[in-house]
C-alpha cells in the first residue's frame, strides 16, 4: 500500500574491493610522485548532496557518512569523521588499512603535522576544498616540512574505473509564479551588490545562487532541485551560466538566454581567466568557490576577492509570491501530516509497524497531494533508542518494529514547486513515562518561546537561541544542535546565512524562513525534538520604539497532547497551544474526506485545559 | 553634613589657550618633519581612569569625555567620540578649529583615508596604543600612501609645559586574608599559562594583573587602587616587577621582594630587550600591551606573542577568600544603602534636594561604615531626563533638583578592602506614572530573568544576555548597553573577560562576578536601571546530565516596590522578589540603630501580594 519513491533503506556497500582500490590509489600516486593525497567528502561547490560520482570518499573508504575526509599517506591512512559518524565509520572501513580519527577538536591538520615527514609531497584537488581548507593544509604541511601540491586532475579519478558519470538531471524553468521576480530584476539587486563589493564581477561556484538567480530548478542532486552550474556575473554587461547543454530543452535554453550567455562547464576556466588578464577584482563565495577558481584567476593576473556571497542573503529573504507559496506548500503537507499522524495513532498501539513502515507511509500521504516533487531529505524515523541517534536514518538493517512505550521521532519535509518544508513531530506509543512528559513539556515550552519571541529588527539568531534551551538548563538538560536552520523556497532544506544558534551572526530580516526545533535525547533510550518552520514578520506592537519582528508559524499538525504536562505550562503557553491547535484544525479539517481522519484530529487539536 | 570627598562636580576647563596649544604642537610636528599626529585618549595600559600627567587629549582639545581620539594633520584637526559624548564635544571643542567625527562607524581611519596625502607622515607615539591599533592606523596610511611614523618620544608632551608628574600613589600590600592566594601560588599557575603559551616570559601590561599577581594595590588613578607598573614572569625563574621606587615603603618593598626582583619603569625595555635577544617567544596582553612592546621585542629578535593575557582569566575566578570577602563588603555596603534610601524617601518629595545633594550622602553614608577607601566610579544620580543619560555625570552646572514626579536612578559602588560593589536603584519621587511602573517592571523582569538563571557550565554571557530584554523587546523597546559587566575584588569595578552582553564569549565560570544591570530610557524624561552583582556558583539540580550553574546575588538594597506592577509578574517572579526582599530585611535590619530606618526598611522590603 505504501512505497517510498524518494528514500532507500539499503546498507551501503563494505569490504568489497576497498583494499585492491586502495592499493591502486596508492601506486597512481606513486607515479606522480606524491607521498599522499587528501580525499574530502565534497564535490566542486561544497554541496550537502552530492551526486555519486563524486562519492569519491565512500568509493576508497567505504564510509558513507554526510561529512568526512580520507588521508592517504605512503604507509599510513587515515579517515576523518565527526562524533556522530564514529560508530558507522567503524563498521563500514577496514580497521588494518585506516585510522579512524577526528574531524574536529583536533583536526585532520593536527594528524597530518604528526604524520607528515619534511619532504613530503602531499597531494590535494584544488576544485574539491575552498581556498580557506586549502590554506590550513598548506600551514599543516609548512610546519612539517612538507609541501602541499594542486594537482591539474584528481588521481583518485584516474583508477576508478567504474565511476558514473555526472548526472544530467533536466532543467526545468522556476516560473515567477512561483519565484515572484523575474531574473532581470534579480540581476539589477545583484549588480548593485558587486558594485558595492568593488568588484568587477560576482562568481556563482554555489548552484543554489544560480538556481534562485536565473528562476531554474534542477534535478541532478537527492532532495534538492540544485541544476548543478556556475554562473559569472558582471559588473555591467551579461552574465554567463555554465551549465551542460544536455540538461536543456529548447524552452528552458530559451529561458535562460532570455537573461544569459549559456556555455558548457569546461568554457568556465577560459571565461574567468579572460576576465581576470584585465587585473580585475573578481568576487567569489568564500564557503563553496573551490581554491581552483582563486588560483585562476591569481594566476591570471586578476584579484580573488574571497567573502560572503551576496546571493545567499537575497535569497533567504523571501519576496510576497514565495511567502504566500509556502503557505500554500505547509497547507498542503498538514494535511498530509495529519492522515500519517492519524494513521500511526491507529497502527502503531498493536506494535505492527517498524520504522521503514512509518517512512514509506509518510511519503505515499505525500505523494497523494499530487504535487510531491521529492523528499526535502531522508525522513528520520527513530523509534525508541533510535530517536536518540540526533542523525539517524533507517536502514533495513537497523529498522526497528515500533513498540508500545516508545515515543517515536518523524523528522522529514516536503519539497513543493511552492515551498520546501521540515517538520518534526514525537509521538507516544502507548503511555508515556512521567520523565518522557517532563523532557517533552520542557522541550515544548522552549519552542513556544522562540515562536512567541518577539525581538528587535537587527536581532541575530544568537540572541534568541536561549530562549529555546532555558527550560531544559533549568533541569541540567540541553541539546547538542542548533535551534534551527535557514529553509528555502523550493530549494535547500538547510539554507543560510542566517540561523538560530549560538554561532547565528546574521541578522534576522523579515521574510526569512528558518526552522525551531529544540529537543531532548536520552541516549539508549529515546528522542524528543519538535519542528515547525517560522517565517520572520514585522509585529504590530503599540508604543514601539524601534521596528519589532515575531514568528509567524508555517507548519501545521498536531503536537501530541499526551506528551504535555498541562501543570509545567504557564497560561500563556497553554493559550499559544491551544491556539495553535485551533488554527491547525480550521485549516485540515475541511481538506479531509473520511470521518475517522476528522475524528482523530478533532482530538488531536482539542483544547488542554489546566488542572 | 554630607560632603564627597573622592568625587568632584566642577565643569572641566574649556577654551583657555587651547588655540595656542594646537598651535605650539602644530610647530613641533613641523621640527619633526612630521604632518600629522594621533593623539588617543590613553595611558601606556589602556587603562579606564588615567593619571592627569595622560590627559593629553583634554589638554589639547577640551574635550573631558571617557573615551576619544583627535588627530592633527597641518591645516586640519578632527575629534573622534562616540555617540554618547557627541553633545559635550561639541560644548567643550573649539569647532573652529576642530571637526567633531564619530569614533566608530566608520572608524577614525576612514576619515584618514579621505584626509591624508600621498606622502604624509603621520606619527604616533607606540606606547599609547596596542598593536592592533596602531596596525588600523598604518593599514589607512597605506591606503592613502603616507606613512605612519613611531616616534620616540611624544612631541606633545614636548610642548605641554605645564603638565602635571606621574602619580606616586603609596603602594599598600593586599593581605591573604583579603586575597586568599599568596604569590607563590599565583604565580605557580600562571608559569602553567606560560608553558601552555609555548612561550619564555609573560609581560604583565596591566596593572590590575600586576596588582593581583603580587597581592599589592595602589594609588596612582581614581576609584581602583592601581599601582602603575609593570611585570615579566619568565617561565622559569623570578620575576622582576617594574615600579616606581618613591611608591614603596620598606615594608612593601620587602613583600615584593619575596617573589620578585623590583626595579625602576625605565629598566623594562632593557629586561625584555635581553630577553628577546635570545630569539625568545614572548607573551603579551593584546588588549592594554603598547604597540612600543612588541616592536622592542621584534626589533631584539625576539618574537612578541600577541593574546589574552591568562591573568585575566585567573583573576576574575575568585576564591573563597574573596568570595567571603565580597559577601561581606555587600552586606556593609547594604546598610548604607538602606540609610541612603530611608534618607531619600524622607527628604525628596518636598524637592529639597539635587543630585549632587544625592551624591554626597551616599558617599558619606558608606564613609561611615569606616571601611569606604573609594567609590568604585564617580556615582551616577540622575533625575527626570538626566536619568536616560546612560553615562551621565553630575556637574555644579548640570546639577537638577529632585523634582516630584520624578524617577532618580542612582548607581553607585564602593572600594573596601574585602570587596569592590556596584548597585543601581531607581527610586520613584512621588507618584510614578502608569508607563513608568510598567517600563520598571519590564526591567525587573529581566534582570529576575538573569537572578535565576541556570545554565550548563562553559556557557557564555552572550547566550543569557536576551534573558535580560525579553520584555523590553515584547514592547518594542530595548536598552543600548550590555546586560553586565564583571567586577574585581578590591580592584577594578569594570573586570574582564567575562561580560554579560551578545558580545560576551567568554565561558561563565563559578567564582565569577558579574553586575546584572538592565535598564530602560527615555530620552528626556527619565531613566530605569536595576543593578544587582552576582556571583556564578554551582547549582544543585537533582538529575542533571551535565554539571550547571546559577548566580547568587551579592548586592542586598530594597528595589522599589512602587515602581513594580504586581500584576505583570508571574508567580515565580513575584516570589523571587520577596525572597529576595526577606532576605535583605534580614541581612540589614541587625545593624540598623535607629527606628525610623528600621520602619522604613521593614515597609520597603514587605512582601507584595498578588492583586
Amino acid at each position: 500500500m505504501f512505497e517510498a519513491h524518494f528514500q532507500t533503506f539499503e546498507e551501503p556497500e563494505s569490504g568489497v574491493a576497498l583494499a585492491a582500490r586502495l592499493a591502486a590509489f596508492r601506486e597512481e600516486l606513486a607515479r606522480r610522485k606524491l607521498t599522499g593525497f587528501v580525499v574530502p567528502r565534497a564535490d566542486q561547490q561544497q554541496n550537502e548532496y552530492v551526486a555519486p560520482s563524486e562519492e569519491r570518499l565512500a568509493w576508497l573508504t567505504g564510509f558513507t557518512g554526510s561529512a568526512g575526509m580520507a588521508i592517504v599517506l605512503t604507509r599510513e591512512a587515515a579517515v576523518f569523521v565527526d562524533g556522530r559518524y564514529t560508530l558507522q565509520a567503524a563498521k563500514q572501513v577496514d580497521k588494518k588499512a585506516w585510522h579512524i580519527e577526528p574531524l574536529a577538536d583536533p583536526p585532520p591538520e593536527t594528524w597530518l603535522a604528526s604524520h607528515l615527514a619534511a619532504g613530503d609531497r602531499l597531494g590535494f584537488d584544488p576544485w574539491l576544498h575552498t581556498s580557506a581548507a586549502a590554506e590550513r593544509l598548506a600551514a599543516a604541511c609548512a610546519k612539517a616540512g612538507a609541501e602541499l601540491v594542486a594537482v591539474d586532475s584528481n588521481p583518485l579519478d584516474q583508477v576508478w574505473t567504474e565511476r558514473p558519470a555526472p548526472p544530467l538531471g533536466p532543467v526545468s524553468i522556476h516560473g515567477v509564479q512561483f519565484s515572484g521576480e523575474i531574473e532581470a530584476e534579480k540581476l539589477k539587486r545583484i549588480r548593485h551588490e558587486i558594485h558595492k563589493l568593488g568588484a568587477e564581477a560576482l562568481v556563482l561556484s554555489d548552484s543554489h545562487a544560480v538556481a534562485w538567480t536565473f528562476n531554474i530548478r534542477g534535478a541532478d542532486v537527492s532532495h534538492t532541485p540544485l541544476p548543478l552550474s556556475y554562473a559569472v556575473v558582471p559588473k555591467d554587461g551579461r552574465p554567463t551560466v555554465f551549465i551542460d547543454h544536455r540538461k536543456l530543452s529548447n524552452l528552458t535554453r530559451d529561458h535562460l538566454e532570455q537573461s544569459a550567455d549559456v556555455r558548457d562547464p569546461d568554457a568556465l576556466v577560459a571565461e574567468l581567466t579572460a576576465l581576470a588578464r584585465a587585473g580585475a577584482a573578481i568576487a567569489l563565495d568564500s564557503a563553496t568557490a573551490a581554491d581552483a577558481l582563486s588560483r585562476l584567476i591569481a594566476t591570471a593576473g586578476g584579484k580573488p576577492l574571497r567573502g560572503n556571497d551576496p546571493v545567499s542573503l537575497l535569497k533567504a529573504v523571501k519576496n510576497l509570491t514565495e511567502i504566500d507559496g509556502t503557505r500554500t506548500a505547509h497547507q498542503r503537507d498538514a494535511v498530509a501530516l495529519t492522515r500519517f499522524l492519524a494513521w500511526i495513532d491507529r497502527e502503531a498501539p498493536s506494535g505492527a509497524l517498524t520504522e521503514i513502515d512509518t517512512v514509506e507511509a509518510l511519503e505515499t500521504f505525500r505523494r497523494r497531494t499530487g504535487a510531491l516533487k521529492d523528499v526535502s531529505f531522508p525522513t528520520i524515523a527513530g523509534t525508541g533508542p533510535n530517536g536518540a541517534i540526533v542523525h539517524y536514518r533507517v536502514t533495513r538493517k537497523s529498522n526497528r518494529r515500533v513498540a508500545p512505550g516508545d515515543l517515536l521521532l518523524i523528522d522529514s519535509g516536503a519539497q513543493y514547486e511552492d515551498g520546501t518544508t521540515d517538520v518534526t513531530r514525537t509521538i507516544a506509543i502507548g503511555a508515556p513515562t512521567d520523565e518522557m512528559r517532563d523532557r517533552f513539556t520542557r522541550v515544548l515550552r522552549g519552542h513556544i518561546a522562540i515562536a512567541r519571541a518577539v525581538f528587535p529588527e537587527g536581532n541575530t539568531g544568537a540572541q534568541l537561541d536561549s530562549f529555546a534551551r532555558q527550560y531544559l538548563w533549568q533541569a541540567g538538560l540541553d541539546f547538542e544542535h542548533g535551534t534551527g536552520h535557514g529553509v528555502g523556497s523550493y530549494l535547500s532544506v538547510h539554507e543560510g546565512p542566517a540561523r538560530i544558534s549560538k554561532l547565528g551572526t546574521t541578522p534576522l530580516k523579515r521574510g526569512m524562513i528558518l526552522s525551531n526545533e529544540p529537543g531532548y535525547y536520552k541516549t539508549d533510550a529515546y528522542g524528543i525534538r519538535i519542528e515547525n518552520l517560522e517565517l520572520v514578520i514585522g509585529a504590530d506592537v503599540a508604543g514601539a520604539e524601534k521596528p519589532v519582528n515575531a514568528f509567524e508559524t508555517l507548519t501545521l499538525a498536531p503536537i501530541d497532547r499526551r506528551l504535555i504536562d498541562v501543570n509545567m505550562l504557564s497560561a500563556t503557553e497553554l493559550k499559544w497551544l491551544n491556539d495553535y491547535h485551533a488554527r491547525v484544525n480550521r485549516a485540515v479539517r475541511p481538506h479531509l474526506d473520511d470521518n475517522a481522519t476528522r475524528l482523530w484530529l478533532d482530538e488531536a487539536t482539542a483544547a488542554l485545559l489546566p488542572l
